[in-house]
This record gives C-alpha cells, sequence and structure tokens, in this order.
C-alpha cells in the first residue's frame, strides 16, 4: 500500500454523524465514559491554547484540559517542536534515552522527597505501581484509603470511589465498595476505607488494622471527595501513625501536583515516602511516574539479587513522553504556577462576588489552580457532605450543559474548573459573566436544595 | 522562560556517563528492568528502520523492535507524517476524535469477533481491563491463567508469570506464585493455575473451581512460556469448558496480534469472547485495547442505567495513538504480513541450517514473526519444559552479549526476535551468519546441558 492512500481526504462529516459511527464499533460510542454526552458527544477539529473547535464549527474555551492533563492548554509550541524532533529520530526502543534522564531529573529536582522516581503510562498505573512498591517494602498486605477519592482504575485503588448512601455504611466503619461489578471480595478485604479530614475516626479505624497496612494513600486535594485541601492535623497524623505502624504513607498527586513546584505535598511539615504522578507531567501525552525514598524504591533496583518487584513497560519512559514532558515542566517554574495560581485567586474571587449577585447556594473549594463548585452554601468538609443526590446532580448537569451548549466553556463533568497557563483574565471575565447567566437561570430550582 | 532556552544544545555525553547520571535519580539507573545491561545500558542517538544508532557511535540491526511493538521498525515515514501533523491540532482533549473512531472501524473489520473495541494505554491496562470486564459480565471472582504466562504488571495478571521448580508446586495443582513480594493471598487465592496446551490437566484442574471462574485467560502463542502455538485442541477445549461452564475465554494478543491479520486466534475454528491488544497497534504510542462481543462490551456503556463496569482513562484513544496506530495498521495489511511472515520462516530455515552446520543443540520456536531459541536440541512443549537453569540462562546471557556487542544485533533479552517489516533479507544473512559464528563461540559451553 503506498503512503498517499492513507492520506485521502476525509468527506466532512458531523459529531452526530461520526458518533452514528462509533456507536457501531465503540460501547457506548466512546472510548472513555468522562466525555459521554446526550445525546452525542462532541468531536474535535483542532485546538490551540485555552480554544478547543469541534467539528461542527464551535469554538469553546477550556477549563477542562483533558480532565486536567494540559497545563499549558493544547499544541504549546515548544511543546510540538520538541515532539517533532524526537518523532523524527524513533519514539520507543529497547535501550534507555537522555530524554528519561533529563525529565527524572527534572522531577527530583522539584522536591526534596523524591530521591529517586520512576515513570509509566498513566495514572491508574503510577498509582498501581505505587502500591505494589509499598507492599513489596513492608511485606504487607493492605492499603488504607480515603472514601470516595479517586486513584485510577487499580482494583485496590478504586474501591469506595463512588459509595453512596445506600452502601457506605456507618462512619465509624466505612464499607469497602465496589465500583465495578463483580469485584472479588478479597479485593475488598484488602482495602481499609476512612473518612478523609476525619482524624480521630481515621485513626480508630487503621488501629484496627494496624499490623496489615502497607500504605496509607490520600489525595492531599481530592478531587471526587469534594477539592478540599487535607487540614495539617489529618496529614501529620497519617504520617505519625505510619511511623508507629511500618506503614508507608504514600500520596496520589496525579492532579495535584500542578498546585506548587513539588507538588501539593509542599504545604504540610512532613514529607510522603512515595508521591505518584501522572497528567500534567506527560506535557500531552500519557504519562504516570512516582517518586520517593531511595530505600523504598530499591524494590524495582535490576542490580538486587533478588528484585523484591520485578517491573517494566513496553512504552514507560518513552523519549517523546519525557521530552514534552520535561518541556512542559520546564515552561511550568516557579513563576508560572505563581501567576497560574494568582489568576485562579481572583477568578474564584470574581465568581463569589457572581454568586453574591446572583444569591444562589453555591459555594467554591479547591486549591492552586482548580476549583470545585458544590451546590449548597456552606462548602462541603467531607466526602458525605460533599455528595450530591440525583436531584442535585441532575441541576448541576442541566447548569454545564446550558455553559456547554449556550456559553462555549468547557469544565469537567464534576462542575470544575482546572485552568491552564494559556487562560488570561479575558477567559476569566467570560466565564464569570457566563456563570452570573447560568446561575440567574438556575435559581428557581436552587430553592428546594438545601 | 522563552522557549529557546530549552533546546540549548547539550554537551555530548557518553552513556556511561549518563547512566552514572540516572543512577542518580532512577532506581537501578533504569526505567525499565527489560532494558538494564551490565555494566550500563546504551542510549540512543537516533533510529530509523530496522537500525538504533546509540549516543557512543554504534549501530545496530534491530531484531527487538521495543519489546515486539514496532512492526514498521523505527520513524516509518508515515506515522511521523500523520502524527506531525495531529500534533499541531492537539494531543489530547475532553471531548471525542473522529481518529478513534476511524482507528475502531479499522481493528473491528480485521476480526469478526471484534464487535467493539475499547482503548487505553498500556498492554497492561488492556489485561487488567479485560479481566475486570469478564468478572462484571459474570459476576465470578476468579480467573484462570497459564503458569509462566505474561500479561502485563496487573497483579492478578502475574500470578506465576516467573514460577521456578523451588515455588511451582505439582503439576497436577500448579501453584499460584507472586511475582511480587508482599501480593496479597487474596489475589494468589484468586487465580487458577494450569499447564499450558495439557488438556487433561487443564481441564480438570479448571473443574475444580468451575462455578467461580469469571474466565480462562490465554496468549495464543505465549513468549514466556516458551513461544509455541496452544494447540487446536487445546484451545477448543477451553472454549467448550467455558461454553459449559458460564466462563469467558479470552485471549491476550498483546504481542501475538501480528501473527495475522486478525490475530493469532486466526488459525482456530473457535474465537474468544475478549481479546487484548497492545505493542503493534499503537504506532509506536502508548496504546492498550480489548475487543469483543457486544452483550460483553456492553458493561462499559454509559448509557446503560447502571454501569457495570464504570471506565475512563485521562489518554485512553488520545488522538495521536489512534492516529499513529490507524497508519500502522493499515500499512500492515495482508499483503505486508504474508511478506513478512515468508521472510520469517526463510529467516527460521536458514538459522536451522546454522544450527546443523554449528552441530549444537540448540532449538527454535515460534509463529508469524517471531521466534524464540531454546538451548535443547529438542523444542520444549510447555513451561517446564522451557525453563532455563542459571547455568543455562548465562550461556544464553553470554550468547545475547555476543550479538550485541560484536555483532551489533538486538534481540530480546529472552533470546527472541521478533520482526519488522523494515528486516530485508540482508539482515536476515547478518543475523544468520552472526548466529553461526555465536554458536560455534559457544559450542563447549553448550555440551554439559541436556
Amino acid at each position: 500500500m503506498s503512503f498517499k492512500t492513507l492520506f485521502i481526504h476525509q468527506q466532512k462529516k458531523t459529531s452526530k454523524e461520526i458518533y452514528e459511527q462509533a456507536c457501531k464499533v465503540l460501547p457506548g460510542g466512546v472510548s472513555r465514559n468522562t466525555i459521554f454526552r446526550q445525546p452525542y458527544p462532541q468531536y474535535v477539529a483542532q485546538a490551540s491554547g485555552c480554544y478547543v473547535n469541534d467539528i461542527d464549527g464551535t469554538q469553546r474555551v477550556d477549563f477542562a484540559n483533558n480532565m486536567a492533563s494540559l497545563i499549558h492548554g493544547h499544541a504549546h509550541p515548544a511543546i510540538v517542536e520538541a515532539v517533532t524532533e524526537q518523532l523524527k529520530k524513533g519514539s520507543a526502543y529497547t535501550l534507555a534515552t537522555e530524554a528519561e534522564v533529563r525529565f527524572a531529573e527534572l522531577m527530583c529536582s522539584r522536591n526534596a522527597g523524591f530521591e529517586k522516581i520512576r515513570f509509566v503510562n498513566s495514572g491508574t498505573e503510577a498509582n498501581m505501581a505505587m502500591i505494589k512498591a509499598a507492599r513489596a517494602f513492608t511485606g504487607k498486605p493492605k492499603i488504607a484509603k480515603a472514601e470516595g477519592a479517586y486513584h485510577g482504575t487499580y482494583d485496590f485503588a478504586e474501591v469506595s470511589q463512588t459509595a453512596n448512601p445506600a452502601n457506605w455504611g456507618d462512619i465509624d466503619h466505612p464499607n469497602s465498595s465496589p465500583v465495578v461489578h463483580g469485584t472479588p471480595q478479597g479485593v475488598l478485604n484488602d482495602v481499609v476505607i476512612f473518612p478523609f479530614n476525619d482524624i480521630d475516626r481515621t485513626i480508630r479505624i487503621l488501629d484496627q488494622h494496624a499490623d496489615q497496612i502497607a500504605c496509607v494513600l490520600i489525595d492531599p486535594v481530592p478531587h471526587r471527595v469534594g477539592l478540599f485541601e487535607g487540614s495539617d492535623e489529618f496529614v501529620e497524623a497519617l504520617y505519625h501513625w505510619t511511623r508507629k505502624n511500618g506503614a508507608l504513607l504514600v500520596f496520589d498527586e496525579v492532579v495535584t501536583f500542578r498546585v506548587n513546584y513539588g507538588g501539593a505535598q509542599e504545604k504540610y511539615s512532613i514529607r510522603p515516602d512515595l508521591t505518584a504522578m501522572g497528567k500534567i507531567i506527560g506535557g500531552g501525552f500519557p504519562v504516570g511516574a512516582f517518586a520517593g525514598r531511595t530505600d523504598v524504591m530499591k524494590v524495582l533496583d535490576p542490580r538486587e539479587s533478588k528484585i523484591l518487584f520485578p517491573h517494566s513497560g513496553t512504552f514507560s519512559a518513552n523519549p517523546i513522553t519525557t521530552t514534552a514532558g520535561r518541556v512542559a515542566m520546564e515552561l511550568y517554574d516557579k513563576e508560572a504556577i505563581q501567576h497560574l495560581n494568582t489568576l485562579t485567586k481572583k477568578a474564584i474571587f470574581q465568581i463569589e462576588e457572581v454568586i453574591k449577585l446572583a444569591d444562589v447556594p453555591v459555594s467554591i473549594t479547591g486549591a492552586g489552580s482548580m476549583f470545585r463548585f458544590h451546590l449548597k452554601s456552606t462548602p462541603p468538609s467531607g466526602y458525605r457532605e460533599a455528595y450530591q443526590d440525583k436531584e442535585t446532580s441532575a441541576i448541576a448537569g442541566e447548569i454545564l450543559d446550558y455553559l456547554f451548549y449556550t456559553e462555549k466553556i468547557m469544565m469537567l463533568n464534576t462542575f470544575s474548573c482546572m485552568l491552564s497557563t494559556a487562560i488570561t483574565q479575558k477567559e476569566v471575565d467570560r466565564l464569570s459573566d457566563a456563570l452570573l447567566r447560568a446561575f440567574r437561570m438556575i435559581k428557581p430550582k436552587l430553592q428546594n436544595i438545601k
């Protein structure tokens, strides 16, 4: 087959038409449930900076950034240039590359706790490998995690991520509830669930499994729990509990690494033993990583006579991802972070004014360049408080649809914004203006919500 | 920071120097244990077609192709061109793309059993998601897999992958032996191990867990078991057992999809319910996928009122991978496959002549464009027969080192070749000539091996 035949110009189709084709080959017509929309999802023509054009001719401003993974927005010229150069030299080899070493050096230089790092292909793989490393180091089988926290799709990591009033049980002993039908009971038995930021309950729960816990896993600003920070006291209590009980404290910073130069963990007085990363560190390409203490990471070392955690991955640390990731992280320096976090603070301030003006029971939580809306006047302080019933979810969905279709604004389907450095005051103004209209529109329906 | 500063020319270093840097930030100095070499791994400068140049100035011919993942060798111009175009439009969005639909259509058109497909980021994720889908569909907790078979790094999938005489137990009841230290007992309890191609023993073992098995998982030409095909009778027996017992038959074709247009499974009279893929289908970019029956894949469908298997992935089905993958698979059409498989047959024939000429106890197994050497006169028919003791492994390692350093030939560290379409008769001749010298060199050491 000649190359030419590969590039025959495709006839222009609409999103509706492509979705009809998609339904014949993809379950539900989509590759990712997060991008599904009724009656059909939109298909992208091209994107640049903070703007995404769909094939139907609509341009939207992007506050979602591929589920918080594009810290510089779309097609950043420096990343495109570096990747284009690397492409000509190959995308993966059965040998090592300098690209992975340069990227590793950069990442380790950002946080004193990142003594060694290993790259994988996704946040899911990062959390899975980190948990396996913790088990290999401690020889213990269980993990403990916060109810409602999302850590990817590894069974153990996802237990109780979607816990709801029908299955979550007593807050003093939250159930290990499965996300996927058919999850083995053995998985549920090996995951201990605690309520985030609730020190007393958490320590009492951990104590009941003290000799069996390999690691306590938290996201320091857990998006699905409610996108509020772990309190200093809570994180310190976990740290001291793990020191006392021969367990590791491990952080999932896949989403939150953006918050500070060395991750959201910078604000605490303690450092986790291991940290998982992903999303923005890949510069827009599939990535995951976990980093931490040299003695723990040694479980991976191929030079050891007995390798406790033999681990490889065909595409891990490939030079496309490590090149794009390095350029993205070089650009995301302290100055860029401060600028973005300041802009986000201003955005939240503007939107809080809008909430007052519209006089609606809406609150905002967040950290760094991330914020999330809650349809209640007081911001929630735990997963069960942040949990939305069906009626509230439907109202949030209605606002998101209005923003998407009418105002041409993209957000995460959790009613959250994850800003990129491509966003300027202009887009922030557009967002707050649109939210004013959205809140006024939805106000009558909000009266019935607590 | 200006873009310019990112592209300051790096001072030229040697592999030894970069490895010294790498040891400060990567455990063991590597990102993937498979590419580790004593005293240090080589670092790539650039690669093209079937040739890889390291930064120390050595060019090698590549029979490894990034662990069998580059079916057209390195930097294929059609893939580079298509990816370069897509790059300018962005690499990932919180919306859908036509690229994923076109790729899905192509993949589904290659095998009547691929009714629906879902993309993920690696072979590990593909096998994990496929197993979770099987559990979700059947509601059962256990999986059954072949001793020695590699299916990625998901705990359940990797049980007994590295089984050895000290832990594998009675062949009538093979142990579930962990790969990673600290693997929970619950994982081992939920994995049933059988001996590949041994029908009677396998059926007896499966029968003991008949009501609990969600799926029987095999690689139809399992590389680490010994790279020989599952017999027709064995595969049919598994198929009929799964029909009788409400279980799924699922294939891992991450490595073997290359064997035929619709995968290695084409040769059998039956079709698996689900098939995992990865490696070559990504055109050199991180990829995984699983495909199969519409009714099973429905567990993923976001339109269902109760989604049995909620599943997303930040980088899954990104337009870079799906574009590169589609172009690679379009080029890997029936004609290209036949050409490559014929060339491989010729290579094996030539090498068998070389083995006779050198008069060494070496045999070859394989299928399609893959073959593996065994340091025994009779090819092995099971994992325990193919298993190499330390002494034999050391000799294989010596041959691989000789080929790598002296003959400048790269193979997989299992003493295997996975050819790309970039390979020609010239490289095959070079390989067989080199092997003649290698076998003559090692012959004295082979006398002591059975």
